[in-house]
């Protein structure tokens, strides 16, 4: 038997660049090498997709598993409809049960359009929130990997006013000790962490801001007692210097854009999205859903090689076993390698 | 008579580098094609960092504007103490109370060490709070200039707790105004202005934040009906993508961070620090005083150099003429070129 993992890859909106993405995954050298993948979408809109494009669409059965779509004839590329929303919800929530059911060992998950979601009477914010939600997690964390740079957010779609209220000691420990796994399953080795201030200069020993001395300096303090190889708080303009940088660094950031920032300057399009904290394994490209070039097959699938790529590293058995508890925030952290 | 306008050039702590980067910046030929430098310093202590490092001084007169120190043979590179900040303190107030009277046409700052500032009894943050209250500006802006990337804080040593309700719309109004100015002169050209939004995603129509639509919109909608080549808010994690920057276009942040992280990472080092809103034209070399080589000729004087360039561009003529008014917020913004 094959003893690469089996990896779920869901559709995404059907109108954006989610179909072809997918189907190029199928046929991907670098893929078939570490993954055996399995498509979660509708087979009538990707014989479509694969028609246009030009690309060949596997049969339904072990790589393809059929999703109910309404109206498949009736999708459009580049715009909004529920069918799609409807569409896209359902092959992210099959892939999500199996893998909680232990017969796929990742999800990855193609762009979403958020209108179209909205449409079908899905609201929610993006992938995280679904997940989060089908798996009964209360607080996931959403960490961006990439060879130049990697961070994991305490919070994230929240308004930067709402952002001090929100962290505490105990959220920033549990998010070094999934990051330290995740990066240990990436990198093959412990990684350097760095733990952002949330005010500028650190709060200039709490002249401006106290949330370093009271919430930040405690966590960190706990994670090096527990072993964790963690610097910081860090002042943030100075946290991002090419000499805190590198492969195997990851950064802790406070709020959403102190992480997007400087992601999006050094990894802008080939970043991988990874939801830490959940029971499943699971990542997705950093990009949308490119309405404007859907189905034109001009889609540049490295985002989404790149998100099955690490997928496959964070799986911590080659075989498509339950990955429950693997990637949480108990155990596992002080191994030394994947 | 030289038309080249006559720029003040401040000590900086006499303990940090600020010392040889001035000795050096007297005979730079950059910067004496385009400025008559004037060093505001001790000349005792002067003569001592000359001799250690092998630079040349220049002897009281029309270039050395001799500053009163108790005991400039007691000071020691890199050592914090009460008589160097008083020394630097000097310097300052000379130099800004000649450009106030309009016999200099800008001052040029050498770092400061804050905690010798603070010893001597001055307890400001830094030169942008001192030089606020030696012209009586209630609020000056603080903006960041290099070739690759150029910022303007609306907010900046305060609290992240703090910021969203140091936001007006008057105020970033006034900064667009500043920055437009600064820019004009600076590029010799209208700039492109980009306004950054306070919340991710530019607070996705209000989901998660309304400083968008209540303050930051209107600003840009009353910029833009005043003539300003202005967008935004946008959000602030692609707001600094590489089609976003350059040397003509200045980006306005709400926050330090959101700034400063971008600037750090593409400037550090060689940026310049320009204090907008004050009477008189002000820059300052974008690095801090360097302790641990002061006086060994080992610092590098690039940025210095570059904050004496920047000022004499900012100047508006090339006459050592007053210079009131010329870098507030009212007037002179919708010139095409200096």
């Amino acid at each position: 038997m094959d003893p690469k993992p089996v990896i779920a890859v869901t559709l995404g909106d059907p109108a954006g660049i989610g179909p072809e993405l997918c189907l190029r995954m199928m046929t991907d050298p670098a893929v078939l090498a570490v993954a055996r993948p399995v498509l979660f979408g509708n087979a009538a809109l990707l014989r479509r997709v694969a028609g246009t494009v030009g690309l060949p669409c596997p049969g339904i059965g072990p790589t393809l598993v059929d999703i109910a779509c309404d109206t498949p004839d009736s999708i459009v590329p580049g715009r909004v409809s529920a069918v799609c929303g409807a569409t896209a919800y359902r092959c992210i929530e099959a892939a999500v049960l199996e893998a909680l059911a232990g017969r796929v060992a990742a999800v990855v998950t193609a762009p979403l359009n958020k209108e179209s979601l909205n449409r079908a009477g899905h609201a929610f914010p993006g992938h995280t929130e679904i997940l989060a939600m089908l798996t009964g997690t209360p607080r996931p964390c959403m960490m961006l990997a990439s060879e130049a740079i990697t961070v994991s957010l305490v919070t994230t779609h929240t308004s930067l006013t709402s952002v001090p209220g929100k962290l505490t000691t105990d959220r920033i420990l549990g998010i070094v000790r999934l990051t330290d796994a995740a990066m240990r399953r990436l990198c093959g080795e412990p990684p350097r962490l760095v733990v952002c201030a949330l005010n500028p200069h650190a709060g200039e020993h709490g002249l401006f801001g106290d949330e370093e001395r009271r919430i930040i300096e405690p966590a960190v303090a706990q994670a090096r007692s527990e072993g964790y190889a963690v610097e910081g708080p860090l002042p943030p303009d100075t946290a991002f210097l090419p000499s805190r940088l590198g492969r195997t660094v990851a950064h802790i950031c406070m709020y959403h854009d102190q992480g997007l920032i400087p992601f999006k300057m050094l990894a802008f399009d080939n970043g991988v999205n990874i939801t830490l904290g959940l029971p499943i394994v699971r990542t997705s490209p950093d990009h949308g859903t490119a309405f404007d070039i859907a189905w034109t097959g001009k889609a540049d699938p490295g985002s989404m090689r790149q998100a099955i790529l690490t997928a496959a590293r964070l799986i911590p058995s080659p075989q498509p076993s339950p990955t429950r508890g693997e990637c949480n925030d108990r155990g596992h952290q002080h191994r030394s390698s994947p």
